[in-house]
């Protein structure tokens, strides 16, 4: 029960930071093609904070579904990762409103990278609460995570290099692709959790 | 339970779009009859978009009831949905405030248009995810998008011949009519899939 | 299964409402007393509207828990309810930053007239969808509606008689106190029907 | 089911109050570092509310739990402690953009102690509607709720005393402190609730 709690709870504000982010899209000024066009560096900021925070949405999901006991301290964590996430909005209508300009853009891939690192302690956290052999052999490798570093710390690095800022925010759609096609590990662990919830059963039984 | 939060979560999401289309209407400047004229235009697009809005809520309500699996492919086809689906505020709040402009006016077109092109996106990929025949047979025929996808063509049309664009607006409402009755196809399979349920569970028995 | 997710809609659109009129409150301009003054019509105005649309939740509730069968008038009839709903904020901060002009008030009270009219028809559409005799009985004497349609329409003709639109907004309390005791009649109605569920589930053993 | 509608709700306003305080964080203007400090106040302030409305909600999360009954009293109670709550933002709001002036920070605080006043209102009303022996002793200690009121209460004394208010806003976190840790007097009580109806099933049978 603590768990649907969550996952709503959950669901709420990233249905909520998902959307809001459009509000931060200023009405086009004028009603023509150009007025139009000097708001589509702001579309292309939303188009990619939509597939990143998309794509934690989809992995969230699949974390919480593979787990079954939610203690204070995975409350706390999945907190700490909503707090994270709840500053895209304000980091894609800077990154947009600046048209991509050094600084702004090297905080807004700083603020990805510290999403990646607090869904990484909430798989932690949630490891520490959970003593499922499966979860715990399918989420140490941790390659996935590894990659998303890598690939948003390149991100970060080239917005030092004057002239090569403008690949940071594309960057960040290829960092988290390899999560875009579901967690098939957590998949994996899922449904050996279910086996083992149902062979629980028949022993009770 | 993967389906349950997935409704859930756009749910949520398409509840924030139709309300955040209100914070869209500027408070009328002034505190007389004509202060609230000079929004009743926007009001009126904003009845609009409830319609079109709300119509697309119901039937995507009835298409997931019908549904069993979902897949990833059915969960991206659904974020893509709900991505087109949230640029109805600004797509509104523009045609409001700049008085039903011949631009303006055609990208609100193309954004429904749009919108009818990643449901039906939607559909197929709900389709391909389930196997079920009832729900094949039932949504293969396809009328009502190809009714949908004429009459939004002809009222993105009527945005290219002069003093004829002020018909594309109201011409999106006759667009979904036949998607406001419930989509009795969809009904039916879902009765249909609900039989060979208890079937199968007959049978387990 | 379909009324769950109408609750879960509906419950997201109302508190999406009841929180955004929020938004609508200005900051205070200047960091004293005076400056926290100057807001004050504004909050007593949203007070107010939390406890209409709070009532309007608690009643809403009520209703739906009695409800066994939803069709489409249901799902259309709940969704012009939230359409009027809908414009609660807007009401709420134009008759705040108007510091309670006449022509504003009176637009607020047509609002919560229209939110009674559109609850009044949606208890219509439960009933043709649901042949329970008790709900009929119940819903049918419609003295508490009649209450809410005489004192709002009460504050509404106060708002033509100078000086007096000061006693509409105030007004619009007791034009909902039966409703904050929640609805025994609907209550009563929803005992019978579980016990008419649980006769049945008996009949089919 | 009266209980789980009314976490719904309560899940929805506060997943809303939590995010929306990001759409109060103004854009930097300018696109350097001297500009992201320039809203810095604003986020610690931001962070403060966070931890303080997530608190709020993990707690909440656990009072409910251990409720079996929901009445008129509980609705209503919960309906003021939201109303408390919705003010977060817009206190938030004015502290931060006043860079921490001495009245914001006190009406910030006020908002504060009428918070925890009206959770304890709630707690009240839960024991009132629930006939749980296990839960009125667990409550009745109330050893968290003096701590937090004493704490706030000091924070809103240094507000009154000359270049102490800058103590105020972090004084409210150590106020809120026993309360990260979820409430284990709870915990214990819901436990005590599952036997006691664990046991009524046994009779039953």
């Amino acid at each position: 029960m603590t768990k649907g709690r969550l996952e709503a709870f959950s669901d709420g504000v990233i249905a909520i930071i998902i959307t809001i982010t459009v509000l931060l899209l200023d009405l086009p000024e004028g009603d023509d093609m150009p007025a139009l066009m000097s708001v589509m560096p702001l579309v292309g900021c939303y188009l990619i904070s939509f597939i990143l925070i998309g794509t934690n949405w989809v992995n969230h999901h699949h974390l919480l579904q593979a787990t079954e006991r939610v203690d204070g301290k995975v409350l706390w964590s999945n907190l700490l990762y909503l707090f994270v996430m709840s500053f895209m909005p304000v980091g894609t209508g800077w990154v947009g409103r600046s048209r991509f300009a050094v600084f702004p853009v090297r905080v807004y891939v700083i603020i990805n990278l510290a999403g990646a690192v607090s869904y990484y302690l909430l798989e932690k956290a949630i490891l520490r609460a959970n003593d499922s052999e499966a979860l715990k052999s399918a989420l140490n490798e941790s390659r996935k995570e590894a990659w998303t570093f890598a690939v948003e710390g390149l991100a970060l690095i080239a917005t030092f290099i004057p002239g090569l800022h403008y690949v940071s925010c594309p960057l960040l759609v290829p960092a988290v692709a390899p999560w875009i096609v579901p967690d098939l590990r957590i998949k994996r662990a899922f449904e050996e959790a279910r086996k083992t919830q149902q062979t629980k059963g028949e022993k009770h039984e």
